[in-house]
C-alpha cells in the first residue's frame, strides 16, 4: 500500500543510523529505502541496529546522487532543521504525512532525510517541493536521523488510516486535492528545464551569467512551489525557445 | 511547560537505549526521566548517544519499583504493543498526547516504557489507568523504546501547539505556514500581469490573438496556483518587457 513512498539518507555517516532508520520506516509499514552516497554500506552494524528489518537494507538501494534518487518522483519532500535564507514553502510532519497520503496513490514519493550533522545542503533542499520540520525544542531542536524517520513514517502511516476511517484532512493543498487534467512532470525533466530557462534569459541579455545572483534559486522555488503539468511544461519550453530563436535573429541581422 | 510530565523507562537492558530516549525526549521539550531498575546506568555509551541531553541523564532520577516512579502522579499511560487477555481502555499515540495536554496541567503524568524484548508485564500494565498503542504494521511492529519515546513525545509536543495555536492552524495552506520572505502580490495587480504575459507572447510570435485556444485559461490557472510574491511578479515582469524589446529590435533591423 505504500509501495510509491521512499525513504532517501543522504550521505549518512553512521552505519548505526542507517540500520536504525530501516527498522523505523519498516515498523510504519514502509519498505523503499533509498542510500545517496553513504559512508559505509553494507556492515554489519546497520544489520545489527535493523534487527528484523534486514530485508529493506538487502533491498536497499544505493545510488551516487541525490538526482539519481528523486529522478521519477513527482513529489519530493526534505527534512529541514533551520530557518533558510530563501524560505521554501513548508510542512510540519503531520501535514508532510497527508500530503503524501493524498498523492502517493498517483505517483511516486520521496522523503529525503540529511547528514547527521547538517542535514540537508541548500542545494538539495532547493531540488524539494516541500520542507517539512517536526516541532521540536527551540533550545534543542536536534532529532537523529533515525528518529526523525521514524516520526514522518508514523505520519504518513496515520494520515493512511485517518483516510481508511474516513477522516479526510479538510486542508486545501495547491494541486493535491484537485482531479486534475495533465500529468505532474517528474523531477527528472525539470533539470533540463531550469537548464533551458537559464540559457535563454542569458541569450536574451535578461540574466548576466557572471552575476547570476539569487535568480537561480528563486526560479528554481518557483517552479518547485508550482509542480507543472506537462501541457504547461511544454507551453514553457516552447517560450525559452522563441527567445532563444529572437536573440539568434537579432545577432544574425546584426551581422547584416 | 511540560513540568509535569515524565518519561518512565522499566528495566532497560541497553544503556544506549537510555542515551537515546534522553535524547528524544528532550527535543520535543520534556526534560524528566525516571529510570526503573535499569541494567547499567549510568554509563558513557548513554551519554555518548544522549548527545547534547546529557543534562536529562544527569537530573534522571533511578529507582527500585515502577510503584515508586509513578506513586505521585495521577494520570498514568503505559505503552502496549500487544494486545492483552484483559483489554484495558486503549489510546492511540495521537490520543495519549491529547490527554497528556488535558491534564499535565493539573497533576503530574507519567508515560511508562517497557523492556526491549518484552515490554511491560501484565502486572505493571495494570498499574496504569491507560495503554498506548503506536499504530505499526501488522507483521513488523517493534519499536525500538527510544523511537516509541519519540513518537509519543512528538504527540504531547504536537498536542501542546495544537491546543495553543487552535485547530484552525491546522486547517491552512502550506504556504501560509512557512514565514516568506516577499509579500504575496494582491489579485488586483495580476490582470495587467497577464495583459503583459499576452502581448509579449503575440509581439514574439508566439501567440496568434486571433486563435489563442486555451493558452490565456492555463497561463491563468497556472500563475492562480503559484501565487506570486512581489519579487517573482518583477522578474516576470521583467522577461517580458525584455522578450517586447527583442521583437520591437528584431523589427527594426529588418526596417533598416
Amino acid at each position: 500500500m505504500f509501495s510509491n513512498i521512499r525513504i532517501v539518507l543522504v550521505n549518512t555517516s553512521l552505519a548505526a543510523n542507517i540500520g536504525s532508520a530501516a527498522r523505523a520506516l519498516k515498523t510504519m509499514g514502509l519498505r523503499q529505502l533509498v542510500l545517496v552516497d553513504p559512508k559505509v554500506f553494507p556492515s554489519s552494524e546497520a544489520t545489527a541496529l535493523a534487527s528484523g528489518a534486514s530485508d529493506v537494507l538487502a533491498t536497499a538501494r544505493v545510488v551516487a546522487t541525490l538526482e539519481e534518487a528523486i529522478a521519477d518522483c513527482s513529489l519530493v519532500i526534505g527534512a529541514s532543521a533551520r530557518s533558510r535564507t530563501i524560505p521554501w514553502p513548508l510542512l510540519n510532519a503531520r501535514e508532510a504525512g497527508e500530503l503524501v497520503q493524498l498523492e502517493s496513490s498517483k505517483h511516486p514519493v520521496a522523503l529525503v532525510f540529511g547528514r547527521e550533522d547538517r542535514g540537508l545542503t541548500n542545494e538539495e533542499l532547493h531540488q524539494c517541493h516541500y520542507h517539512v520540520s517536526i516541532p521540536s525544542d527551540e533550545e534543542y531542536g536536534v532529532l537523529n536521523v533515525a528518529s526523525a524517520v521514524q516520526v514522518i513514517a508514523y505520519e504518513v502511516r496515520m494520515a493512511h488510516l485517518m483516510a481508511e476511517k474516513g477522516v479526510v484532512a479538510q486542508k486545501t493543498m495547491p494541486l493535491a486535492h484537485a482531479p486534475w487534467d495533465e500529468d505532474i512532470v517528474p523531477v527528472s525533466d525539470m533539470e533540463q528545464f531550469f537548464t533551458h530557462f537559464e540559457t535563454a534569459l542569458i541569450e536574451s541579455g535578461f540574466l548576466d551569467p557572471n552575476n547570476p545572483r539569487q535568480m537561480p534559486a528563486r526560479v528554481r522555488r518557483m517552479f518547485s512551489r508550482l509542480r507543472l503539468d506537462r501541457l504547461e511544461y511544454n507551453l514553457w519550453r516552447g517560450i525559452f525557445s522563441r527567445m532563444q530563436a529572437m536573440a539568434s535573429e537579432i545577432t544574425q541581422l546584426k551581422k547584416g
